[in-house]
């Protein structure tokens, strides 16, 4: 694994340069933190942006779902795609309107996605879509059998251009007359949590965790 | 305000279209409770997708940032966008690997934006953008001042071509000898909260709240 992907111009970092990186360590950790990303490409309407969910593995990342999808049969076909991952992680509050802002983590990739067509890389893609947001949960359900598969399309994209861009800590701090002003400055913290288990009508067995 | 937008050729939902809406009150639901956006179009390197935050006013989805920004003034040109806001509510767990799902809440947004040059209307949406994340806020700071102003572009997309898509609920009923398996199958919500807020180093005032 490269430690660093080269910077291209697409995946330069422009607007606040210094919020960037071409870092795997931190590419991969918010491919890996977020549970969904947006895909965007060009239809034959103009540009589209999608939601659906991920998972890293190794160099890829990839992404699933029906073989009947326009999203996939579109990106199969080898067009350029670009897919963004977004964490908030906080609201920045300044005393002036102009330096308020979001504390986030993101990472936007390009490239060609390529249709997996060899079996057991797309059982094993499969899996760990299912295991990233349940640890273990891949072997803990019935795997798809020749027909779901069959109806299931996913696609890889190597993390091969790809750029980092993160935000954290306090509001910059403010100047001058700004400062004496009788307004709060800070950030609040915005979290992600799981609640309870809730059983399906037709399942009576105890959540397992 | 339309109760319903039109279909269009790219707002038609395909895939599963009874999870799909047009109706005003559902996209304008979610485009109010979701705190970032995801923005999609052709760059000359190809599509593009950026985050960045939003805000809902009458017709019209706001978006702002830097006027040096290579988002906004691409987009100033007048060029298509699609913009995606996705709200993800829980995980859904099926006893089969293939009926593992999510649920969530999405609007697909298309058309063209456009570059808000009138004063009144600019200050208007950037007070929105910071009343939407801690109301009455834009009263509680200082607002732009005119250098700021210029710095800022605000670009404004009417709300004229957008679906909304949903899934909610637990997972499909399984069938058959599936039904039989000893694996859990039901729902996982997931919770967005906010934390304590945390003052700027250089602010002593307490959080207002």
């Amino acid at each position: 694994m490269t430690t660093s992907l080269p910077i291209t111009d697409r995946t330069k970092v422009r607007r606040k340069p210094t919020r960037g990186s071409h870092e795997r360590a931190q590419i991969d950790a918010i491919l890996d933190e977020a549970l969904i990303c947006h895909v965007g490409f060009a239809s034959e309407h103009g540009p589209v942006v999608i939601p659906t969910t991920h998972v890293r593995v190794g160099d890829h990342l990839y992404i699933h779902g029906s073989a009947a999808s326009h999203m996939l049969r579109s990106l199969a076909q080898g067009i350029e795609v670009s897919i963004c991952v977004t964490l908030l992680d906080a609201l920045v509050l300044s005393r002036t309107a102009f330096h308020h802002s979001v504390n986030y983590r993101s990472v936007v990739l390009f490239g060609t996605a390529t249709l997996v067509e060899d079996t057991p890389t797309k059982l094993a893609a499969l899996a760990a879509l299912i295991d990233r947001v349940v640890p273990g949960r891949s072997a803990a359900c019935r795997p798809p059998n020749d027909k779901e598969l069959a109806a299931t399309s996913v696609l890889g994209l190597a993390i091969t251009e790809a750029s980092a861009k993160a935000r954290s800590g306090p509001p910059l701090a403010d100047e001058g007359s700004d400062l004496a002003l009788p307004y709060w400055a800070g950030v609040i913290p915005l979290h992600s949590s799981r609640g309870t288990p809730i059983n399906a009508p037709d399942c009576t067995l105890p959540w397992p965790a």
